[in-house]
């Protein structure tokens, strides 16, 4: 048994959400790394204070420069607003510390590819909360591809679209300034599926996109007879060419009615291809092109023990949905592990880093009407 | 804040899952009631010891009686085989304590009617482990037929088919032999299909089923030369006449291919249908026969906000997948707040007593090859 | 290059759709067999000449019995009322005519075994309308059940379930009425359920039914303010007993609110199983228990050529959807093919009347509320 | 009942099928318009005068000439090779004969530009082989969203992936080379996805696209130990705004495993969306954002009477299919109709002309790596 001191920084939603990840984590994975919840902080020291008692942190403070120098602590959580990602962890970096970052890890790819200088140089594990990752579905799906069985990807599409914005009389928020959110859909949304992308296919060598901002002005929330200019993406579609050859586009709507966490995409290889949605995440579509050419179809494979860690949630077999929680579970848990036998984590600063840069490329080609590389020069 | 202090009896892998949804029970539903894990007992003294260990109790002992007389304890809970469902239940009603109970609750319906008499008398409150009527779909299914939104209920389908013992080389088990499980996919799988059509559309006057046995011998696991006879039903089907004159048809099958947890329902009344799986337990299909001629169809609906205690997971919206695990959070909330309140659960001993009467009617129609009425004359 | 002389009797919709089926077969399958149109009867005359004159027949009668003695006649092709196929049918037999009859063969077993006896006797050959097995899917099936590779039968389901009575405002209709039709939902619809599990499984040994009026009485067409009775089967469930083993549940309601032409199956073998409805009649489900384990699944196969008759209509491969039109081009092709070539055809009286047989051992069945063997004793 | 006497120039596949198109059209559409089968064309004599046999075209030719200057000819049908549907077009409108010919209209956009300035100079009708934009379920899209229940169009994704080239060992053909077909895919799967961009949302402004050659040579199949170059694109993704304000993308891949006929579009609009894919044709997924909260889903539409011409074929309702054959047969109505009296009709040479802009500034496009306005300037 290993026990990972945690320090938390930022004890709002997805802070809980971490927090509920730790309490579960020995429910599913045995005793093995055990987190101990030591300190919770936030800026809000009320908001912090609540959270420890709820949860069971055995302090809380107002000041998380006290939490990443603690010498009490292994490891920082840090779910606070995006803004504060890379100072955090670069101070936690400096002293040390293990970190786990919420996603996106920084403003922009400049500002990831620093912090990640740093933590290289101080030689600490990073871990990025690019949940979707942690599916037992997408771990067998990677290792589908990588096995060959169905040749090379010829071409990727995917999606995320969601309709959170839809209602008519939805107010404006503070992500809908460049100033606040670089983007929109692009950061928010399909980063996500920009991580599975990474994640399945491979590196991005260059980008060309377009991005449409569908409802141009909001209401004020503090003041509706005002009106707030919208000033990032709605919607935004991009092309990518592939390191490996491949094509492939993404689209991400934050308005597409109907849609309600539709993560999606279509993989096509020249074996086979394979169709997922988030929808419905605990199961894929596999077609294998070398099947007998009169019982060719695409098959729905359910996740089962066998797939990633579906085994330590239902040992007895496939049918039984895993949820979105379960999959931060399962994140906490390849966080822990990689900071306790001080092993890089294969989702880390390095991995976000890509994520920013494809991000920033797209951002530019919407920008410029053209072409652009990927990362820097 | 209210404490329900909490005696586990049976410490395996149902217990365990009990326990796992205590401990989250905060997690979602904020800290009204809380479950204080005060002992856990087992004919296996050092299972419960480990049990205690792992997930916190304060005690552990091998000594059942010893908990159900334990003055410190609020609620017994009882996930041990099927046999021991009612003595306990017994012996902790006469003691004044609150009874949370796995299913089956009986072993036939005269046990089941004979526990629910003597917890009635004590004036305890009870539940029974039926978790997939918690699911918040099923709850907006109930209402929705409440409703009259969709006219009356004509028709009824349902299955629960699973392929647990499809390996041509599976053992025999102690659930093949009628001694120690009277009835095979029935009692195991259809009991809950029995639980929603129950739930759903209510009463069974009378039922006329078949029963097969697929595989008649299995090798016996302790000398795989020999052959054990299979006792029960692989597979049943039953047709039903409710009390409200809908007709129903359940089928279940624990050999059917590709059927990984196949509880469904096709549910057709005279304004509309519903379709369910719980493979997408977080979708149901609704037909409205109201809908505009050119616009009718089946509706594809996720699980939001609003239905039954989703948004005590997902209060951002649909999509985030609810898993089985969660729907036990909710029974324990269920459970834990009847308790707390002191009022009757519909989940109940008397619920329960009624799917054991339609069991024992199916397996006798079975026997007789005729119609049987539901329940004691 | 064989023309096969045709005399049509009943000039209806079912006699139109077997002409236009006429008037495409050699647009699909070439120039060996030629079906002339030769002449139309009806009791209607004037109808008969319409359709003579509109799909150009040669000649057109009022008197079917000129029609079956006429010896420039090959084959006798019967859309009349259900009453009138028999005796017709055998009058042909008796003038040496070869049969192609629509759905139902007879108004009860009886008939169909007397008539089949006469044409058996005449040594002609017989072909019946049960279109949905000409589908090249379920060929396809069939093969691939024959072939072993999905182990034996073990549970056949199946539906039928169409909502054409499911306006309030209904009125009566002759069919309602027992002297008119025998049965309602069961014999109009089931029965080609019956006729794909016969086709795909064979036997049936007994059956067990139940049946269900839903809405009681209708308005009289002729006098609205006047209620008639409707006296037979809105909806029928039964569950049989096939000689090979197999049980199986057959479902069929014409009053199911959202259900267009859900002619449905699930077939669970000891080694597979397969899915299929009418709705999406160009493809179907399939799982194969010996796939790898971790890529088990339901596979959509689509018609394909090499399935059937498929390439007739879509050589260059799958997704071009056939209608159900198509598939009567088949059945015509099938029809004439036995003709031309005098061979047995297995869609043929001996066929239709197990179909019978069955669907009067489950009329009986209801009445009794017992178990009813199927055939003649 | 009016007679439209038929010139068919081109004796290969299409030919059949727009012939077979011919001869059902009066089963399914009554005699008001009638097609007579007067001549038929092809360079290869033999091959007309079989087809003239065949299917009963009174007289067949080797001089395509001699049909469009024949005075006893009302319309030209062109489904010969696609450099001579022009040349044989603008010969047809000088002769003052109606044109019904096969996409793709032209070889280029300045070609369709040219042949439409010619036939509207001869005030002859024109009709274009578009026949997916026939389908009754696009006619019923197509009036929701003019309709304005849906709101307005926000984002449309379209793709045509089919896997006919998807075989390892597939031989090189004409299609692959520049000078036969400037483009691969896009003209030849795209161009359908196009047609229902322009049919259902509008024209476009300006395009960005990118081509892939997936498989850069294939055995010549003369002499298959000599490899030829493909020269065009075997995948395409392309980016589009329309003048209406919305964005879009088209991805069409020909070696995309398993998409046998996905021809598919998804429709965001402000207040609903629309899902649907050619592999089944009979159906379409309708969201409407205006529903209640609790019960917003996906709904799947089947064609029904009052889609278009959809009671044509099967007047009894929904669920029954229709066919790819079946649309040809709607198309031939609507160009005949048209014909018959003299008024344009929608799919006409201008809607083909567009078309054709759009392909040639996605080429464009792709070779200049850069947004590309749609039409001349």
């Amino acid at each position: 048994m290993k026990k990972i001191r945690i320090g938390l920084i930022g004890a709002g939603g997805m802070g809980r959400a971490h927090t509920i990840a730790y309490k579960n984590l020995t429910n599913f994975f045995g005793n093995e790394i055990v987190p101990e919840l030591v300190v919770v902080a936030d800026v809000n020291e009320a908001a912090a204070a609540k959270m420890a008692e709820t949860f069971g942190y055995q302090r809380s403070t107002g000041d998380w420069m006290s939490v990443v120098t603690d010498p009490e602590i292994d490891l920082i959580d840090i779910t606070t607003p995006n803004a504060s990602h890379c100072p955090i962890a670069i101070e936690a970096a400096k002293n040390g510390k293990n970190v786990y970052c919420e996603k996106p890890l920084a403003m922009d790819a400049e500002e990831a590819r620093n912090a990640t200088a740093v933590t290289d140089e101080a030689g600490i594990i990073t871990a990025v909360g690019f949940n979707y990752l942690c599916n037992p579905i997408q771990v067998y799906v990677r290792d589908l591809i990588a096995s060959g069985a169905l040749g090379k990807v010829v071409d990727f599409r995917g999606t995320f679209d969601q309709d959170y914005y839809n209602e008519p009389d939805q107010k404006h928020e503070w992500r809908m300034f460049k100033s606040a959110s670089a983007s929109g859909a692009l950061g928010d949304l399909a980063s996500h599926t920009i991580s599975l992308s990474q994640f399945l296919v491979g590196d991005v060598d260059e980008v060309c996109g377009m991005t449409s901002i569908v409802v141009p002005e909001r209401p004020d929330p503090k003041d509706p007879s005002k009106m707030l200019p919208v000033e990032n993406d709605d919607d935004v579609h991009f092309m990518m060419r592939y390191k490996n050859g491949a094509i492939g586009t993404i689209m991400s709507n934050r308005l597409a009615s109907g849609r309600k966490l539709s993560l999606t995409y279509e993989i096509q290889l020249t074996n086979g291809s394979i169709v997922y949605t988030q929808e419905r995440q605990n199961e894929v579509q596999i077609y294998r092109h070398d099947d007998d050419k009169k019982q060719r179809g695409f098959k729905t494979v359910y996740a089962v023990p066998g797939h990633g860690d579906f085994d330590k949630f239902y040992p007895a077999g496939a049918g039984f949905g895993m949820s979105y929680s379960d999959l931060k579970v399962i994140e906490v848990h390849n966080a822990l592990s990689a900071a306790a036998e001080n092993k890089p984590y294969e989702i880390d600063f390095h991995f976000a880093t890509k994520i920013m840069e494809i991000i920033d490329a797209v951002l530019e080609s919407a920008e410029t009407r053209s072409w652009v590389k990927v990362g820097k020069e």
